[in-house]
């Protein structure tokens, strides 16, 4: 056996290496063929947003892959499983940034480019990335922000913000590389369906040490909200032409950024008037003692509370106890349950259907 | 064999996931040890930049391992071949994006953050994502401009322009993401040693096709350098407020961005007066039929022709051919052989050698 090995690379040597695989391999008919090389595994799966996890079926060549059925037109993440261990599809290098577990996407393009998200011929945007040292957090972070087509600096116009933040694991280009808010908002405002507006995606942690924890907790969301409001806030409505009039200033996020919008967004609502929550998850502490001011006085205020979940999200339980939370209350909302689950292919459409509704 | 497969996830289910693996490990001593979970890969190696491919050794829980000298401070890619097949760190965040294929990163941090592209508390610039549909290469494209600290768009100051160009493989993001170009100019102007300055970073292929093909091709370079000076050019000189004089505007780039900062701008001094091409290669034709027209002539309109290439790197005799070609032609350039390879470890610290040169 050893000494096979060791002749094994004078005959990868003499063969030349192995040919590139093709993955992946987008058919006409939107069926997906993934590929993988892996000669000595002995099971790899595919997971897929939007499906189960499926087995690859190995070559004679050591080539593992799976035929998807035909899927429907959208941005796929996935990822393979060999021998128990993540890995990303290394012939693809469409990579999803993330700090816990890196991916690989696809695209199963629409015959016109209608998915809101898919890149048409229209006037764009510019996305500017912002690096700052926080004073508050105490480490180096970033933000970045979407200006839409058009926008002059030297303009007297002042936009309105929209403030949109990621979900736990995802850094702060996660709303622009994967959610592809840049685009969704290039598309809506081509089509007059979203007014010119600015949008913010800043880093959604307080403190790094929750992605080592595994786990939020309330110092991290405390310092974040601090940070968001006396550092990021500031900074963009000196650097750009920013409304400062909260009726012009809205917070929405998915998952840990819709915990962040709603316990942030209803405890300033001197700051925001226009709140979205896509798939909200850990909120620390009980709702009574998170929202220890919230009573119908809100309403006044809050010209949009917008709340959407994935019916199938392991998260919907908590979503309905929020919502009967603020019925108990008696601040006005809107609930969404929407089909899908934990994943991007439900909050792309949340923030499609959100950014219309916005500084009406 | 095939009754324990169907065994093995619930032997998985039983036990829970495997333990999350440290990969990477830096140590206080700057050796640092990788990981890698594949319990039937019969080899594994880690391909490090800098360094030789070398052998990681499976412990008897199938986790792959190696542990490196103590490596010199430095921002080091990285990837494992398991079994003929090249992929990233799966437990690593740090992803080199690259159109052929994916590399992981790590940091071995200096003591003082003494290595221009580390982060240091100094003022940042902001790093601007542009979109555009070209014509001349139809199809829609991108490019990054760094501005400087304190840049003000409504300012009267103009700024000179660093036109900056990644390699083959690269996207328009390598001289961010990778090359950290935006930190190492922050860190040049706090410390007065270069003069505030736009940097621009387009993507650097006339068709996308080059990159199936494996090969550069004079299309794609005619393409690339129409768009750079029809498209790229007017509109940061709209956009930002940049130099509109030839004084003020330099060309530089990396491999195949090294050779079109020679090409484009020996045949464009009308619109670059500072070249500098790093680890050049890919030049189009031969020498005399690329440059017709260059003669002495050129030395009244190149304020610096700056070419390095590192005495290690494959391309290091076509770099010396070229320079011979440049001293037949009487065509005045200073020529820096450094340390290395073809590797970013030599193109970071171009960069900072050649930007304290420009716009004096």
């Amino acid at each position: 056996m050893r000494a096979l090995l060791f002749l094994l690379p004078f005959a990868l040597l003499a063969q030349g290496p192995p040919p590139r695989l093709v993955s992946p391999e987008v058919h006409p008919d939107r069926r997906v063929t993934l590929r993988f090389r892996a000669p000595n595994a002995a099971k790899v799966t595919l997971n897929r947003e939007g499906g189960r996890p499926a087995d690859l079926v190995k070559d004679d060549k050591g080539v593992w892959s799976i035929t998807t059925e035909a899927l429907a037109p959208d941005m796929y993440g996935y990822s393979f499983n060999a021998d128990g261990v993540s890995l990303i599809d290394p012939g693809n290098p469409s990579m999803k940034p993330n700090l816990l577990s890196t991916t690989s996407m696809f695209h199963v393009p629409s015959p016109d480019a209608s998915l809101l998200w898919e890149t048409r011929d229209v006037p764009r945007g510019t996305v500017h990335h912002h690096f700052f040292r926080s004073a508050i957090c105490q480490d180096q972070r970033d933000f970045f922000v979407y200006t839409p087509p058009g926008y002059d600096p030297k303009a007297k116009t002042k936009y309105p913000v929209l403030y949109l933040l990621h979900g736990f694991s995802d850094d702060a280009s996660g709303w622009t590389s994967v959610g592809q808010a840049h685009v969704i908002l290039d598309n809506l405002i081509a089509q007059g369906k979203a007014k010119p507006m600015l949008v913010v995606m800043t880093l959604g942690y307080g403190t790094l040490e929750v992605l080592q924890n595994r786990t939020m907790g309330k110092k991290s969301f405390d310092l974040f909200g601090e940070s968001l409001l006396k550092e990021v806030i500031p900074t963009v409505e000196k650097t750009y032409r920013a409304s400062t009039n909260r009726a012009q200033r809205a917070l929405a996020g998915l998952s840990m950024g819709g915990a962040e919008t709603l316990v942030v967004g209803l405890n300033h609502l001197e700051t925001f008037s226009q709140l979205g929550a896509f798939s909200s998850g850990g909120i620390p502490g009980d709702f009574a003692q998170t929202f220890p001011n919230l009573t119908a006085k809100a309403n006044d205020q809050l010209k949009l509370l917008w709340i959407a979940c994935g019916k199938d999200d392991r998260l919907i339980d908590a979503n309905n106890k929020f919502v009967a939370f603020l019925k108990e209350r008696n601040v006005k909302h809107e609930y969404v349950v929407t089909e899908g689950a934990h994943t991007w292919l439900v909050w792309r459409r949340s923030l499609s259907t959100l950014a219309p509704q916005l500084f009406r």
